[in-house]
């Protein structure tokens, strides 16, 4: 498959019955008899949201390297993806998103109070579909996730407008904010199959680089992107005063211009914000942060480079190589 | 004992120095390298809250039942505590209070991010401590707790205003609101002691039960109340539109006087609570409401009454006969 052609969808072919049987559980959400009102029409907006599926599509191929019956894996990747939408919809609330995925956000919709407690519901129930697997490493593992994703999010809140952080601040946040989740999605994929030591540390390995690069890539689009592609307004980082690697790299390169980046937090943003952008932009600075992400696909690659040859390492493999695609989306 | 002199303390004396184990579990959260700065500072606000202990205590009672060691009825005292807290902050959130236990609320002092995030990693470090304990069914009806919790929450977000509520509907709510973490502080207590069936049965009911009458009586407070002895304003259900006990039993007797109860929503609010709030202290409605929730306290001294003659039974008594006193408080 030529990189040209990769779409993310061409990826879950070979898992598109699990991914199938994932959705059906997602959307059973909405159909219990405790779901009345506007309560299911909440749930409904939110299990039919368009999504990239990417986390849970990570657990079902890295279930495939070990023969088993696809139950846990399902009730897994059914869980991921509900982690991830309640720390979505928690984030949107920080951050007062009014737009995700191009769709109006529950914050938006229903109010702040509403996302705060249907985000924990969303938490609550990812964790019993997790105890339903009964494996209790995979079990401990989802709930430190929480714990960690938890953290990177307050990591940020405390650090923002905070522009003498070190490489390793950085590292460590977007370590516990996104690649914590993709780490426990391959790990548990591979562990809920009954695939050897072997097997579940490289998935679990690939899990993690691919995590970190997704972040990085994401934290660039917020200097590269259009409101269209991105679902959401460009600069939303800087309006948050979060401080990612393009700002990191920019402090070594003009320490003056990073200076300006505390004034954003007193005086009137926008057009600071667009001359900041701009300097960024005219800098090496965002290749530099590809180098940066691409390194950690590589490393993904690398990790799974002593799999077995089957077509989901090939999926692994074109889903890393699709990530390094979204520069030219 | 005489009721006179009944006091929370008396009934923790058998089990201090498994509180104070738990207190040193709570008060570590802050020491760990993770908490730097704002963040530590934020931490040790919740974990030193001079709280009642009440969830971890039926906890540790529940577990004298048969000899163990007590490091598991530790671990989750420890976590029904931190579950019980994020709660409490995910609420005061959703409510806008400023007032809790008659200090600041988080919101209040960090802001309603701070508070959704702080909340989010208490219910986190809550469930690792609960997977410590490696059982596996206490692992999953914790996992449900937090998920009952929250529907509570928004169960009482959506049924805001809304007078035409059956009694059933109102059960249901505070089921999952509050006695399903009852339910499950003295259940967790029983199993991880390596109690027999009979009495994981008993004290599971006993703690539901008292779960029941104790959110009846925190209902009644908000008309009968002060401030001063609630720690947070008087009238507040009303304010917010939840309809609790003493508002059902009102519409039986008059319900044109709740029929009122819609207009808070729209027009000049504080006049027309008071005025209500007379009409409720003025009709036999809290005396009703009183005989509602002691029927739950004696069923639960029902429940506990063939457990073996040992101190930690009468304790648990006490604690029921305890909470009847809040009338006189």
């Amino acid at each position: 498959m030529s990189n040209n052609t990769l779409s993310i969808t061409n990826l879950y072919t070979h898992i598109s019955d699990d991914l199938l049987a994932m959705e059906e559980k997602l959307r059973s959400l909405a159909d219990t008899s405790l779901m009345t009102g506007p309560l299911r029409a909440l749930v409904d907006h939110i299990t039919t949201s368009e999504g990239k599926r990417l986390r849970p599509a990570l657990t079902l191929l890295s279930s495939r390297f070990s023969k088993c019956d696809s139950h846990k894996p399902i009730l897994m990747a059914t869980a991921v993806e509900l982690l991830h939408m309640a720390t979505l919809i928690h984030d949107d609330t920080v951050d007062n998103s009014t737009l995700r995925r191009g769709k109006a956000t529950v914050d938006n919709l229903w109010g702040k109070n509403a996302a705060v407690l249907i985000g924990d519901y969303l938490f609550a129930t990812s964790a019993t579909f997790v105890c339903d697997t009964e494996n209790i490493h995979v079990i401990k593992r989802f709930s430190q996730t929480i714990s960690e994703l938890s953290l990177g999010e307050l990591a940020e809140l405390f650090s923002a407008f905070e522009i003498n952080q070190t490489m390793t601040d950085y590292e460590n946040r977007i370590y516990n904010k996104t690649a914590s989740l993709f780490y426990t999605a391959t790990q548990s994929g591979a562990i809920l199959s009954g695939a050897d030591t072997t097997t579940i540390t490289a998935l679990s390995n690939y899990g993690l680089n691919i995590g970190m690069a997704f972040q990085i890539l994401d934290d660039i689009l917020d200097y590269e992107g259009t409101a269209e592609e991105f679902g959401k307004p460009v600069g939303n980082d800087l309006l948050q005063g979060t401080v990612t690697l393009p700002v990191l790299l920019m402090a070594k390169h003009s320490p003056q211009s990073v200076e300006k980046l505390k004034l954003f937090e007193e005086v009137g943003r926008t057009d600071r914000i667009a001359e900041f952008i701009k300097s960024i932009k005219d800098s090496s600075v965002l290749d530099e942060s590809y180098t940066v992400a691409w390194n950690y696909i590589d490393k993904a690659l690398a990790d799974i480079s002593q799999l077995p040859a089957q077509r989901e390492k090939q999926d692994l493999a074109d889903l890393a190589n699709y990530l390094k695609q979204r520069k030219f989306k």
